[in-house]
């Protein structure tokens, strides 16, 4: 597994200090993240759809066929500097150190109860007169078998690209072309009074205050509390178990908590553990 | 080359009787048009997109390879009814003689002073409450060289998508979904108050009226004017033809003639040759 320069720096990052530059400023397009991707080519064709509007941030999970993958760059056509850059990763947290939003792809609504947008509502609430949010990322699933639950669970949302039901099957490429389409269309109006709305209603966001929690950062809460909970035997029905801890992780997903409610919140979890 | 049952039955319309439902009624999905385009992949990957997002009606002009073609069958996926169903024919008259309004997709934007959309636009201009003009078609040029100012000159507008300046060249498909995409995002809001406004704009244009000329009358107008133009010796400059030629017949395409101005027109060139 080929990894870039910058994932020793982002997971220097994870390890305590956490200067997320989350301010409204200028443009932050946003990352891509295949997880587990099958066929190279699908990795080429996102490449290559991410350059033609104007993304670089790619990210690859375990990808099947390992890495480097010939038929990927042969795919990407003129977007072959995103395959040679992409970040590449073993598992889906170490491509989220640095990720405070984001958004899974699928074509099944109800899950976990996560909102859902249609793309260009991701990229309007992403996207204001001020500027763009960092820290957003895509999550594509597996071309075969899609995201699962256990992938859904981190997601602050759900992105359904509007399809036909007749054939609702949508190629990952084609799915990233909507998505970065719509990014783009949107950050080339980010100076259009249009968008002021929804830019005032954002200032109310949480998420937008500067100051809110990495997915690592949460999932090393997650990690922490699971030992916890393991240990006052919480889960005492073993069948029931993954469904309890999914829905748990949910709810502390949707908190919005910042780096420092997660600091207590893991601090609160130390002090009960030293006691057990 | 295979032609479907339709093509019968649009010629015999072209011959005279002109009866084109240009009102706007519930659904018109516009049709796409592919002029000779050359890897089979490519024309199945339109067709996937196409039958993503709800759209049927694929036109091939002179597929490079022949027709059948089983690797655009292979690509179709779900949207393989869209290559056995397709209109196969071998000039881009054939596949015009319903269709009164044609966008021109080239990344060129100054073309014989075409007006230049978004896709959005397009879609937006194309679709009203009160439902969606009938006539409609997306030309798409063969992959290598695209679209030339022959083709663009029958075309009432150019469809730009937007692109990064870093990587501008779109797949064929790639730009199939992006149009399609559009096509039904707008379409699903057409009883969205927001584009009330269009509407009442659309209202005042000459092609909402309901009697505009076919582009296949518009073609026969030409053609009947051409052999005219050449028999009073119009072009005395042989090297300057094609060029005032693009140019007059860009005019009248502007002009947006209804049928009975086109029988009106030819009738006129008719009695000039007659004393000639």
């Amino acid at each position: 597994m080929r990894r870039c320069d910058d994932v020793k720096n982002l997971k220097e990052a994870d390890v305590g200090l956490s200067s997320h530059p989350h301010i409204l400023t200028s443009s932050h397009p946003p990352a891509f993240i295949l997880l587990a991707p099958q066929m190279g080519e699908n990795i080429g064709a996102v490449a290559r759809a991410m350059s033609n509007f104007g993304l670089s941030d790619l990210r690859i999970v375990a990808p099947r066929d390992g890495w480097p993958n010939p038929a990927a760059e042969a795919m990407a056509a003129h977007g072959e500097h995103l395959i040679k850059n992409a970040l590449v990763v073993d598992t889906l947290g170490e491509a989220l150190t640095d990720i405070t939003t984001l958004y899974a792809t699928t074509p099944r609504q109800d899950v976990l109860g996560k909102p859902v947008f249609s793309p260009g509502e991701v990229m309007q609430t992403n996207i204001t007169l001020q500027g763009e949010r960092a820290g957003v990322a895509i999550l594509f699933g597996p071309e075969r078998a899609g995201l699962s639950n256990e992938d859904i669970v981190l997601c602050d949302g759900i992105i359904s690209i509007p399809v036909s039901a007749e054939n609702p099957s949508l190629n990952i490429a084609q799915a990233a072309v909507v998505i970065a389409y719509e990014w783009f269309i949107n950050s080339r109006k980010s100076g259009n009074p249009e968008i002021s709305g929804v830019s005032h209603h954002l200032k109310m966001d949480p998420r937008f205050r500067g100051d809110v929690s990495t997915k690592a950062e949460l999932e090393g809460l997650f990690d922490h509390a699971k030992i916890l909970l393991d240990r006052v035997n919480y889960f005492r029905e073993p069948g029931k178990t993954k469904l309890m801890w999914q829905h748990m992780r949910s709810i502390w997903v949707k908190s919005e908590l910042t780096s420092q409610e997660v600091r207590t919140l893991r601090g609160m979890v130390r002090a009960i553990l030293r006691l057990l």
